[in-house]
C-alpha cells in the first residue's frame, strides 16, 4: 500500500487487460461537489505510465472535462497510438457509472509521453520566478471565504501558503489583477512528481477569485506542459487570467520547483463564475 | 466549388459514412516539407463542424501530431463524445495512407464546440493588444531568409506584414525577445473565422527565429481557445516564447481582429531548434 494518500488516491488495478485499469475516486479530492480535474487527470495520466514504460512521464496532456466526477468507482480506458524513439502518443478514457449503472464519460485525455531524465539540459528560459514572501509570511486557506472551505475536502491535503498580495479577495477586496500565487506541497509530504504537478497545476483557488467572483469555475479544458523532473522541496505556483470574456476564462499556470526550475506550465479554459 | 483557396484546401466529402470524410491536402499549404499544422488543425475541425451543426465553432481545440503530413488524399475520422446544451465534446483522426497504402493516423484532436455567436457579450479583458506600425512600414515575408522561403509554399497564401522591430533574424540580428508578431489576412482576401483561426495560430514563422534559431520548429502539441467570433477584415498576430528548455519551447499566439478584440488564444508545444 502507498504510504501517500495521493499515491493512494490514483491507484489503479488492472481490469480485464487490453488497456483498462479501474480505481477509486477518494472523498478527499472533492472541491465543489465534484472530485478537482487536475486530480482526475493524475489519474488518468497514471495509466497511461503504465502503458508506457520507456515513457513514463507526460510531456504534454490535455484533458476535456465531460461531466462532473463523483467520489466511487472509475474505470480507465488507455489506446496507445504511436510508440517513438523520444516520444509516445496515446489516449485516455476515465468512465464512471450512472445511478441507473450506465458507463458516464468523466473524462477525454490526449497526450505526448516522454523519458523527462534524459531531456537536453540546457535551460534558455526568460520566464521569471514569482517574487514570494517567506512561507511564515504567507496565508493559509484557513482564511478562505467559509462556503469555499466546506465544499473543499481538497484543501486537507494541501500545504498552501497565499502571497498575502493575492488574498484581498479573502476580505473582501479583490484586487482585480487576476493574479493568485503561493507556495505548494502535499499535507503529508510527498515529494512533487510529473503525477503530481498535474494536481498542483488545478490546486490553488480559481483567479477569478482575485477579479471579485467567488464561484465556481468548473474547467471545459486543461493542458499541461511538463518541462523537467521537479526536485524535492515546495513548489512556487502561479495563476493567472488576462481574458475574462464571453462567459469563459482562461487561467494559466507555472510552477516552479525549489532550486528555481520552471517544471510545468498549463493553460485551462473554465466557465466564469457570474458577478455577486 | 468555394471561391477561397482556404475552404477548397479544407473542403470535404462523406466517406461512407458513420462520421468518416475524405479530402486532399493540396501542395499550397506545405511548410518546411510537411503540411502546416494550423491548416491541418482546420481541416479536422472542418470535420467536426459538420458532425456539431449545433454548435459549429470549436471553442477549445486540441491537437496533438503524430507524424508528417503530405500533399495528397487524407481520411478524417469523427466521434461525437457529448452533446451538452451549450457545449458538445467531440474527437477526431486524421489519417493518410503510406507509400505501402498502410493507413497512418497524422494528427488526433478533441475539442469542445460552440456557438460563438451565442456567448454572453461580456468582455472584462485585460489582454492588451499589440501595438503595430501601420502596415506600410511592415515587413513583407519576402525578406525571411531563403532557404525559409523555398520551402513554405504556405506563404503566398498569406498577407503577411511583420512588426519590423521583431525581424532583426532576417538581417542576422535576432532580438532574442522570443517575440514575432504582424499583420495578418489571407492573400486572396478570404475573411476570418474560427476554421481560418486555426491556421493563423500556427502562421507565423516559429518564434524561435527571434532567438537566433531559424531552424524547423515541429508542434507536438497545439491547443487554440477561441473567444469571439472575428470581425471582417486584417487580424493582429503574436508570437511569444518565455520558456526554452530541455529540446522543447512553448509558443503563445494571440489574435486580434479589427475591432480590436481578442478573438482567440493559443499555445502550443514545439521541439527547439538546435543553435546553428
Amino acid at each position: 500500500m502507498a504510504s501517500s494518500e495521493f499515491d493512494r488516491g490514483i491507484a489503479l488495478h488492472p481490469d480485464g487487460g487490453d488497456g483498462w485499469y479501474r480505481g477509486e475516486l477518494g472523498a478527499g479530492w472533492q472541491i465543489g461537489g465534484g472530485v478537482n480535474g487536475g486530480f482526475l487527470l493524475a489519474a488518468a495520466a497514471h495509466a497511461l505510465r503504465l502503458e508506457l514504460p520507456q515513457h513514463p512521464d507526460p510531456l504534454s496532456i490535455s484533458g476535456y472535462y465531460l461531466s462532473a466526477s463523483r467520489p466511487g468507482p472509475y474505470t480507465v480506458q488507455t489506446e496507445v497510438l504511436r510508440k517513438g524513439n523520444s516520444l509516445s502518443n496515446a489516449t485516455a478514457v476515465l468512465h464512471q457509472q450512472d445511478e441507473n449503472g450506465q458507463r458516464v464519460e468523466r473524462l477525454r485525455v490526449l497526450a505526448g509521453y516522454t523519458d523527462l531524465a534524459t531531456l537536453d539540459g540546457e535551460v534558455g528560459t526568460a520566464a521569471v520566478e514569482p517574487v514570494l514572501p517567506p512561507r511564515e509570511q504567507c496565508i493559509g486557506v484557513e482564511h478562505a471565504p467559509p462556503q469555499f472551505i466546506e465544499q473543499a475536502a481538497l484543501l486537507q491535503r494541501f500545504d498552501l501558503r497565499l502571497d498575502p498580495a493575492c488574498v484581498g479577495w479573502a476580505l473582501g477586496r479583490p484586487s482585480g489583477n487576476g493574479v493568485i500565487q503561493g507556495w505548494f506541497r502535499l499535507a503529508d509530504g510527498r515529494e512533487p512528481d510529473p503525477l503530481a504537478l498535474l494536481l498542483v497545476a488545478d490546486a490553488l483557488p480559481p483567479v477569478t477569485f482575485d477579479l471579485g467572483r467567488p464561484g465556481w469555475a468548473p474547467t471545459i479544458e486543461l493542458t499541461v506542459h511538463l518541462r523537467a523532473l521537479p526536485a524535492p522541496g515546495w513548489l512556487k505556483v502561479s495563476h493567472r487570467t488576462r481574458n475574462l470574456a464571453g462567459g469563459y476564462f482562461e487561467e494559466d499556470c507555472e510552477i516552479w520547483d525549489e532550486t528555481g526550475r520552471l517544471v510545468a506550465q498549463s493553460r485551462q479554459l473554465a466557465r466564469a463564475p457570474r458577478v455577486p
